[in-house]
């Protein structure tokens, strides 16, 4: 693999967990170099596409202050420092919307931004999920549940519903693992 | 829609036109207010999923510095200042791989990330994908082109293959759109 080989890195900004900017001076394999190639370091995040016995998807309907619009979406959150990506994704599904799923099934890891990082995906498909407490959530989480159909999911996805290009991926991925799995 | 309001904005980081980095004072509609809400600027970007006379998708492999990999991706880049996405769209596939098209389909705007922003991802169909001049690439893009078939570029983005996040959610919708399309 031809990687670029980084000849200096300065931090521009450290505002971790959350975001760490740097910025690289770095070398390409046909002997070009870009001098200030910027690196913006954010958490990890787990999503689910949680779907219930009766073959519903769990969605959440919630404001997202980064674009400024109300925002349809899977259930999702940061990984917490030291946790693996199923972990997360459990606690995130209960924390949100009090759900357990009897059958995970890991759809990959995917990385955000090709230039700058800005944090990794990891997307998770959760079968036979039921209400097993009420949500725990935090302050600043404002949300809406609603269960829907495979096809509501699938019409609001082709129809532009779905704005989120994270939540897009998944939602896209899951319906077609669930369609080719018997 | 209740939206969070901005009593403070403070820029951290300017490194325009890549990257602006702003700390915000918001006040939730519940009463809670957060005083550290960091927001990262990018610039708007359009992916094309061009697909020729044949039904052959054009993608290229190409090494990403943010996550450090080779990875399987459309065609693409970011808008110039004051470029609309559909002119930016022609012309990276024109520039990266030597493309045109005889008809564009408008697939949708989205964000990159929910809490910082990060850009917005435009997603473009284009058929009848010939071959009308040699990729005019610039320095840093070191790229190999590849005609999948639909069969193919499905595979792929089922299994795992594709590692961009956005380049899922696009590679996903396209493919059910021309699935859908008669």
């Amino acid at each position: 693999m031809q990687t670029w080989r980084v000849l200096n890195r300065t931090v521009l900004l450290d505002a971790s967990p959350w975001l760490r900017v740097s910025c690289e001076h770095v070398h390409l394999p046909n002997g070009h170099e870009i001098p200030d190639f910027y690196r913006v370091e954010m958490p990890e995040w787990a999503q689910v596409f949680a779907v219930d016995e009766h073959q519903r998807v769990m969605m959440i309907e919630q404001y997202k202050h980064g674009p400024g619009v109300m925002s349809l979406e899977l259930p999702a959150g940061y990984l917490d420092a030291g946790e693996d990506p199923a972990t997360a994704a459990r606690r995130e599904l209960l924390e949100e919307t009090g759900l357990e799923a009897s059958a995970w099934r890991y759809l990959g890891r995917y990385f955000v931004d090709g230039n700058r990082g800005c944090g990794t995906a990891h997307i998770f498909l959760a079968l036979g999920a039921r209400q097993v407490i009420a949500p725990q959530r935090e302050a600043s989480e404002l949300i809406e549940q609603h269960w829907l159909t495979l096809v509501e999911v699938r019409t609001a996805w082709l129809g532009g519903r779905i704005t989120n290009l994270g939540t897009l991926g998944a939602v896209g991925l899951a319906l077609a693992v669930l369609e080719d799995t018997p």
